[in-house]
């Protein structure tokens, strides 16, 4: 079939199998790289377990805070921690607004009981924060700090933009997305060309997970890293080697990817070529 | 979470996922090989696809050779060809029956209308037959074969019993599903225990998919290197690599795999430690 045959649940889903099957993805988990508390089954486990938020979000009704809520709690059922969450702040506003137009018209209808939603799904997850970050998701006084400055989900996104690309995305129309899925188009079919969007995307933007966990600095290097990739200056298992064995993975551009994936599949994008 | 969370459906797709990434499975699709026409993704794509007809196999409700068809038509949408239909044959009765008690009974109940739904999803395959068999199901006139001898499902199983591996699991009673699920509660936990249950059925079992294939004697041959791999005798990875290279699969062992996972996974074998 092509992929426009797919429903969009199904596209979501196959965008999340497809991204992380795709290899060598320097420094995160793919076809051919585990981390030692996060293996390809519990990304692949997850795909398989999203469906039912996912089909809620099809319907374009309820809020898009509970949903990424009910995605990621149908998700943490396994022991392979965090996998999605970045994900689904993305793909659920893009399946519930059925594309990028919609999805920024969802986001900013937003409110207080969405951000609230979305602060205790985050409470279940490990994902990194800023330790300078006032708005604290393992502190009990940010959702009384949320209510009272009756912050949107969307001045939730706003407010963590800075320092989060996935964040980002909501205030900016999904920019990285809409070029994630351009660049797809402009590569062509087939698992390879997944590849490499993904390091064209790492050659040209900071990974904020990495700067989170390892610093602005690291993250450039790991950007002129990805270009040397690209530029035929360094070799691709050497580079992604590199990363896994110090723990460098962007998993932010990771979840971009996903994104990407679904909005390209849903423009007849092929998969299986 | 425990594998007893999981929906009767998730736990199918489940089985698919697992059986597909475990590696190595020698001759078989799996994390580190692909066929040149049939790739993991396909494998995952047609898990992710499967979801409706499992889903309507849950309410054990509706026929077993309809719902066949549905698996084998909503699966049948990329270019990898067959990946799952002797596993959606085992499968299908089986979350319809809500285990191999209630298959066993499912399957008994199938009348002539089954058989045609059967053959007209088997028509879309291109699964091997072998070359002297009177209700071929390329032969147009199959179908008015079945309607003369009033044949159901269950005497196509058994006609083809002799020399199909999956279809004498319905005619006596899923014994290898159930030696499958015995030998992970045995083995243990994790996704090295697929492979080891995978190698003893192929030590144990000359699969008729190969026999099909390449004759009864390099089936034998290949149960006997599997027998040598778990004594020690013969690297895995050596073994793996010779069957792929010569075109030696052993599908009908891997149908059963799924089909095994899917019992254990019910009755709590856990496949993330």
């Amino acid at each position: 079939m092509t992929s426009l045959m797919m429903t969009p649940a199904e596209r979501a889903q196959m965008a999340m199998m497809l991204e992380v099957c795709a290899f060598p993805k320097p420094g995160n988990v793919d076809r051919c790289h585990d981390y030692a508390d996060t293996r390809l089954e519990h990304f692949l486990a997850s795909a398989i377990f999203a469906r039912p938020a996912l089909e809620e979000a099809v319907t374009g009704k309820g809020r898009i805070g509970e949903i990424i809520g009910h995605a990621v709690r149908q998700t943490n059922v396994h022991n392979g921690g965090n996998t999605h969450f970045g994900a689904f702040i993305l793909l659920i506003p893009l399946v519930y607004g059925g594309g990028i137009d919609g999805a920024i018209k969802a986001v900013a209808k937003t409110d207080v009981s969405d951000a609230v939603a979305f602060y205790k799904a985050f409470g279940l997850t490990s994902v990194r924060m800023n330790e300078s970050d006032e708005l604290d998701v393992n502190d009990p006084k940010a959702l009384d700090e949320l209510r009272d400055r009756n912050m949107t989900l969307l001045d939730v996104m706003q407010h963590s933009a800075p320092n989060d690309m996935v964040a980002r995305e909501w205030v900016n129309g999904f920019i990285l997305t809409r070029r994630g899925a351009d660049l797809l188009h402009q590569i062509g079919p087939g698992r390879e060309a997944i590849v490499e969007m993904f390091l064209t995307l790492l050659a040209t933007e900071p990974d904020t997970f990495i700067i989170k966990k390892h610093g602005r600095d690291v993250a450039v290097q790991t950007m002129e890293k990805a270009r040397e990739v690209l530029e035929g200056r360094r070799v691709l298992e050497t580079f992604d080697a590199e990363c896994i064995d110090t723990g460098i993975n962007p998993g932010s551009i990771a979840d971009i990817t996903i994104a990407a994936i679904f909005i390209a599949l849903g423009e007849g994008w092929e998969w299986d070529s």
